[in-house]
């Protein structure tokens, strides 16, 4: 639905509430009740307005709240920069400036070494185990913990599934060919790179082409082809490496203001719930059905040169990850019980996994 | 959060909506509006009432829905047998018995030959690729047509991801030892069996059990290592097999009988349908975690013999199951589209998680 047309349903109602109530003259709905009362929720993100995927699954997220709450809490949705920048939503909606944000936990390595593990960790879960570990292990409470600190309460909110492992302007046939190289990757997989020769840079989204067209960078991770096409990145890089191991199932957040949401009734705060868990399904069934047409499109019609890493230079990351995990806890202790919980949850997962998905996709194919 | 709670919270909602409106004694908030209406569901299920998973998924889609409507549509689940048996939900809910059901597709083939292609397809779609192809890859709109000949209106409301290929009385070393096996499998995965030589039946979980442990029947799948400790599998049969190439992620299903449907305001209409999606997630998460910790069980503490199927049976089952996919559709056009339609999508799939998930899994590993 538009939300346009949300809003004059949510008129309706409003006019039907009031007349059914006791005949009052049609109003805007506003009232001095918790149930009857009309919130007007900013939410910013760290997408370009729409952007496919990310900024859509914002702009659905916002409409669902809208639409099931019948207008009582409508949410509207501001893109990268409109309202703050996309690296400033985690503050932004920390002193109330919004509401409501979406974005991606690794944004947040500043804030606490721990952030990062709550969106994705290099060589760690997929999307299927994240959703595992976060509602059904333990992750969500760690999450939830760690984001009081700073006023806000976040819920799992998308998720790309495992990504592409980037766009590189000269090929790369073993480790030594990452020394120097200039890419933009965020988060863990940044500190990685590093840990390999490599320069790595944070830029948002929306900057990442011109970086790449002009040289300013080497090479760049995004997303995957569904957004990687959109951005036009492989008219500035032709290798496109798979598969993603600095993000295998990064989990978008929708981040509330603390006080924000204690004022909500606990209905309105169950719809904020349940759009959360809804859009973080839909958001990877987009992923999933547009990944792959995209995908075509860059191989057959942009004669994309679609390549795995070499097994050596995977080896060499993964060594490296393991390292960085360590190194970013250090003596965060918080930091380490997180690490320490999702390993254990990736150690029962690849277990099952292993009789499951993976032996699956091996008897299909 | 339990029923209970929920029920009393709508209380003080509707009491708090009556005083604010202008000052009616307390009531049980009643009233002729769509947005003041208080409705009460019954939803009737295929599964024991709270069995793990399934039945746990069906009592939280009940409970979100009643709590994100503060309480104006209550849900009331019903286990199998409760309200109607198992293999009745679907005409139950199409006559209007009940308003709600929650079971899977496949279950429904004697209806359509296009059903259990809205569950399960042998070899088909996992999970990712279920929710890809049914909301956005055009499924959903083909359930839609497809019970819409029968009164109801269907939602994707749970996954449990791959299953396990099933429990054995006997070791299965060939195809030959398929040959006369009486097997507890429905749906196509069934028909497949029946083509290698094996006799499937079809019983409702809770009977599986006592079939297995008498003899009366050979082997069953029923559904991965969460439910089958549940029901006791492993001590009626000592031999487990993966993968669950019958099941490789059956989507289950929510059903509302659409005259019930037609009736809810838009703002229900959109809580029924973010709900189901928050548990199509919620469901999958919680298989994830509780299979990999189900399976720890039975292979250290209650020895179970965990083997891959061989690899000529798997093929055997995989050629049969090709040919089983064009009989059931026949000359059935609306199944053969639907066919398409899967095909389609999963040709794409395969070469997206190609280089995604399924390059993932073996980099990780």
């Amino acid at each position: 639905m538009k939300r346009r047309e949300l809003l004059r349903g949510a008129g309706l109602a409003a006019v039907a509430t009031g007349l059914a109530a006791c005949g009052a003259a049609p109003g805007d709905g506003a009232g001095p009740t918790a149930s009857t009362e009309r919130l007007q929720w900013k939410m910013v993100t760290s997408w370009p307005t729409n952007f496919p995927g990310l900024g859509t699954g914002a702009a659905k997220l916002a409409e669902m709240i809208t639409a099931t709450s019948g207008g009582r809490l409508t949410v509207k949705v501001y893109g990268a920069g409109e309202l703050v920048p996309a690296f400033e939503v985690f503050d932004a909606v920390g002193r109330g400036t919004a509401e409501m944000g979406h974005s991606a936990a690794y944004y947040w390595k500043g804030k606490s070494a721990a952030a990062p593990f709550f969106c994705a960790v290099p060589f760690g879960l997929n999307a299927q185990e994240m959703n595992g570990w976060l509602y059904q292990g333990g992750g969500l409470e760690l999450w939830r913990e760690l984001y009081a600190r700073f006023g806000l309460v976040p819920f799992p909110a998308g998720n790309t599934g495992v990504q592409l492992a980037g766009w590189f302007r000269k090929p790369v046939a073993s480790i030594a060919d990452l020394k120097g190289l200039k890419m933009r990757i965020p988060g863990l997989g940044g500190e990685v790179m590093s840990r390999v020769g490599a320069t790595p840079v944070n830029l948002p989204g929306a900057e990442i082409f011109s970086s790449l067209q002009t040289g300013a960078i080497d090479a760049a991770e995004w997303v995957g082809p569904y957004n990687d096409l959109a951005f036009g990145l492989h008219r500035a890089a032709k290798f496109c490496y798979y598969p993603g191991w600095q993000e295998p199932g990064p989990t978008l957040e929708c981040m509330v203001n603390q006080a924000a949401w204690e004022k909500l009734p606990q209905d309105l705060k169950d719809i904020v719930d349940a759009c959360c868990r809804a859009v973080n399904d839909s958001m990877l069934a987009e992923y999933t059905a547009r990944n792959q047409q995209a995908l075509d499109a860059l191989v057959r019609e942009h004669g994309v040169e679609l390549r795995q890493l070499p097994d050596d230079v995977l080896l060499a990351l993964r060594r490296a990850s393991d390292k960085v995990l360590e190194d970013v806890v250090g003596e965060d202790l918080f930091a380490r019980k997180v690490l320490e919980s999702m390993r254990a949850f990736q150690a029962q997962a690849r277990a099952w996994h292993a009789v499951s998905e993976e032996a699956y996709y091996a008897t299909r194919g």
